[in-house]
């Protein structure tokens, strides 16, 4: 099959029949311009992100997860806003049209997609190095999307889900650990199927004061928050090592293979700084502690209180006693 | 300077500076998500482009003009649609952060957006083989856009612009022809620096029944308009021949030079089938010919007539005397 019938079989068609099904696409893949129809009041939410091979992932990832985790980590920034997801543009240059590759790459994107009614409707293929770009776009009522700038002094700060699974499993990949097959394949789906919070975004409009999405590391992605809020904040270090899934799902048996060589200091590390957790760090007044609780529920999504914001500037960590830990570990940059 | 510190200084300092000027930008550069709020009654037109390098550009291109092709493109798209530019993102992929590369990119970008009041809202930075990808945001009013579906039978046929100069100098960089210094350069400008046909795109809703952006060769281009319309054409090839640049513009002297080793029939060929054009290709109704005359004017944009719809399906050249000149030439295809 030649590389136009690959693409429309296993983009354009599937494309086209998602178009349909949503209301908010006037105009879907197949002429110069998409055109989005935003619900009354509402304004469009935006966001692109670029994942390149060795960068991002290694070249012998699974195309299906690859599909997957492209969609996730924009989904995820929607989620962060609050925003409902409509649509999406692909640009996708690839170094050959292979069908071994296009069809799960689709497979895993497009089951995404579907997950959450966001219709493909345009983008771009060309041939080149592999690198994906995806840009997302979702709706959100005016002055009701949640940013970065208004976390206040005494709100409580929450992050959902688990952190530095991801990292974890890319550390085992790299072979700098060794984890039991059953605990590495748990880290690893979340390395590779993150899990975008979207239900749980909408469900905190109106009672977050703040939210972002932790891409890069809790420490680093809730640090924006800090510096745009102009406040500081000082969490739990023992709630957020917790925070592993391997820590909430293993066995004992599995626990005690996994903490003979990954030290509690170096479990903080990944849950701090690890990156690629796609989960939602969040800020919150006191006074919304139940419907906190109750758009975690509304929404099927496990949230923990981490912490508190504080006026002094910069991220403290604290122990169960309360005292200070240092703070040795910076944030993922993929720039290094 | 540190990655960061470029990336602060050529892109998101002046994206803060042009989205406090565009009051479509609910929310800029700096959060999870850009927010947008089209007018009331409007739609969002959407276009996405990625540019790679050794595929749509040379690895020695002049970064300035690379930066003002890279949104020239998806405009264009946007022009196609009859739509106004409001916002664009830029997700980048670089070897390397090196100024001497992003301070002239950045320039040569931001230039033209700021020209259109196009503001940068958000994108990507990341580490890998150079790549460029764009997606660009209009508004036009609620079923106004200009689509390819709409051609009637016994529309007249319009081109913007030139054709085929593009493609003339990039024989000329591939070794393939020689040219005077005065005729190369000429070619060379549409080839790096092409002109969005945006007030044109806009002053055409209600006039064109279908336009198109000549981005692939307008043989190819007409071709999808020709299709979705479900209808043919015929185009006069001298015609379309005298549009290639440096027929309208060069001394006596300079066509000599390129007719000796040019042949008419390459000329219709590069105008018909080079790419790189990025002009428009539209379509109205025999009533509308002084209106089309008048949004060209009004424009300030070239505008010929150059065929007319016709019911039999296919694209047939025609010569001066009406007869049929035989189609040799095959569309430009990024994926050959």
């Amino acid at each position: 099959m030649g590389e136009f019938d690959l693409i429309e079989r296993y983009f354009k068609a599937p494309a086209r029949d998602m178009a349909q099904r949503n209301s908010a696409v006037a105009q879907g893949i197949g002429d110069d311009c998409a055109l989005l129809q935003p619900a009354a009041g509402m304004q469009l939410a935006i966001s692109s992100d670029m994942l390149v091979e060795g960068r991002h992932f290694f070249a012998d990832v699974d195309p299906l997860t690859l599909g997957h985790k492209a969609l996730a980590v924009n989904l995820s920034d929607l989620a962060a806003c609050g925003a409902k997801p409509l649509a999406f543009t692909l640009a996708l240059a690839l170094p050959q049209a292979d069908e071994a590759w296009l069809a799960p790459f689709s497979r895993g994107l497009l089951a995404l997609a579907a997950e959450h009614n966001c219709a493909l409707i345009g983008g771009d293929t060309t041939q080149g190095p592999l690198n994906i770009c995806i840009t997302v776009f979702g709706e959100v009522p005016k002055n009701q999307a949640l940013l970065r700038n208004a976390a206040k002094v005494g709100d409580d700060i929450y992050v959902s889900g688990t952190l530095g699974d991801a990292r974890l499993a890319l550390e085992v990949m790299r072979g700098k650990l060794a984890l039991s097959t059953e605990a590495f394949t748990a880290a690893k789906t979340r390395l590779e199927t993150p899990t975008p919070r979207v239900a749980l975004g909408m469900a905190l409009r109106g009672i977050a004061s703040s939210a972002i999405d932790v891409s890069d590391g809790l420490q680093g992605d809730l640090g924006h928050v800090l510096q745009q809020s102009a406040v500081g904040a000082v969490i739990d270090a023992a709630v957020v090592t917790q925070l592993l899934a391997i820590n909430l799902i293993a066995t004992q048996a599995i626990k005690t293979t996994i903490n003979s060589q990954f030290t509690s200091q170096k479990q903080l590390q990944y849950a701090l700084s690890g990156g690629d957790d796609y989960e939602l760090a969040f800020t919150a007044s006191v006074s919304k502690r139940q419907a906190v609780q109750a758009a975690a529920l509304a929404s099927n999504t496990p949230v923990t209180r981490i912490g508190q914001i504080e006026a002094e500037p910069g991220l403290r960590l604290i122990d169960a006693q309360g005292q200070t830990v240092p703070n040795i570990f910076a944030s993922f940059d993929h720039f290094q």
